[in-house]
């Protein structure tokens, strides 16, 4: 099983092609449990998912991310939501007082922990054969989607995950070359520049390969979201929720 | 493979007993492979990880976390790293000035995206019959982890892992129920408090049954970590590698 395992993960990509044949519940209910197993830093558990099926509920999630159609169209729409609301029964349960959640250090335990689960969540399903898209845009309008999922205090919609069978598997994107990601012993500055510059002209040269003649070289596709805080709902929201990021 | 692949997933457990076998440089080429190909969020590749075997420097990253013996025994110790340190170097290559890392989003993107990798590193790490333990501890002074490895700005180190063979495998230990976990359509408050209730019997009857005389409750040992920032630097060390809170 090992090497199939490390070709599945090698393998990633995003498939947005999704047919109209449903998920079944056992395998649904196979690959939510095996985020539900995964780790939380100190047994916390502070991670819920809410499973969305009912079609006019998706359809509003494509609007709130944008109007990303393959959302509607996913069988099965899973928002992975930061969630202080079950701890802080906890913490009062045993007579104490939630301040975790005030910190930078809780949101990001708890945004850590939902990476963590929307990974198991991923491989999972893509064991299952099935095709899958991670949405950021969700955050597009945090607010939105917390009246939607009735979400309580003390949570945060992160990210979403659409899962579903496809029709027509997506190519694989390029990575910038993995010196620059692996670093032995200590951090190596000295090959980063050369290598993006490498990658700027292999990413043009990708979605040439794909007939996207819109795309563009890494540098100038991640300057277009990082010249400004792209989602820039994101704290307010979240401040709104109860948490806070001065210490 | 798709059975496989959820039992693996629903083992997950932290396994501390490592022998003293080494990892090959295969083995650890294809883990960290797995998780170098995982999603990032705009494909913006902002993750590092720092691999870690050199004998002294684990010992130095074992005190960091507290004193933490698996993490010198581990033969491999692995730091995420969030990294904006290189989206900075394209993004003003493409003639932009970066601000993400100035806001929540900015660092939840980075963290949400650690928290992949690392889900990634250890289903890999798994799947080849290795054990593993994430390391939250390393955020107990992460200013020693910058030096140590050498981290430039727009940089933290989130979360470390220990890879090994292992001599005993652990137990797993329970969860709160999967009602608490997994909301459908809408997120369901009623049968939390409850939930927690019976939790917290089952953890201390799990405690007792490894011979832990000094378990507590889910609710008094989440209490005990979250009734204050129990990592308390991590925001004040973020703000003096480049990264800002206010939006």
């Amino acid at each position: 099983m090992s090497r199939e395992m490390i070709e599945l993960l090698l393998g990633h990509h995003s498939d947005r092609m999704f047919s109209s044949e449903q998920v079944s519940d056992e395998i649904l209910d196979a690959i939510i449990s095996s985020a539900y197993r995964g780790p939380t830093s100190i047994n916390g558990q502070h991670i819920s998912v809410v499973v969305v099926r009912d079609v006019a509920r998706k359809a509003r999630i494509a609007d709130i991310a944008g109007g990303q159609a393959w959302i509607a169209k996913a069988p099965v729409f899973i928002t992975l939501v930061i969630d202080f609301h079950k701890t802080r029964i906890g913490v009062e349960w045993a007579g104490k007082q939630q301040i975790i959640h005030e910190s930078v250090e809780g949101f990001a335990v708890g945004t850590l922990d939902a990476g963590i689960a929307l990974a198991n969540l991923m491989v999972a399903a893509r064991a299952q054969g099935l095709g899958i898209v991670p949405i950021g845009g969700i955050r597009k309008d945090p607010q939105a989607m917390i009246d939607l999922l009735l979400l309580p205090p003390l949570t945060f919609p992160l990210v979403g995950l659409c899962i579903g069978h496809v029709e027509k598997s997506a190519p694989r994107k390029p990575r910038l070359p993995i010196s620059t990601f692996r670093h032995d012993e200590v951090y190596h500055t000295e090959a980063i520049a050369d290598a993006i510059h490498g990658y700027d002209r292999e990413m043009l040269a990708y979605w040439q390969s794909i007939g996207r003649s819109d795309g563009l070289p890494w540098s100038a596709n991640t300057a277009s979201f990082y010249e400004r805080i792209y989602f820039p709902k994101t704290a307010k929201v979240a401040r709104s929720q109860g948490f806070a990021f001065d210490e």
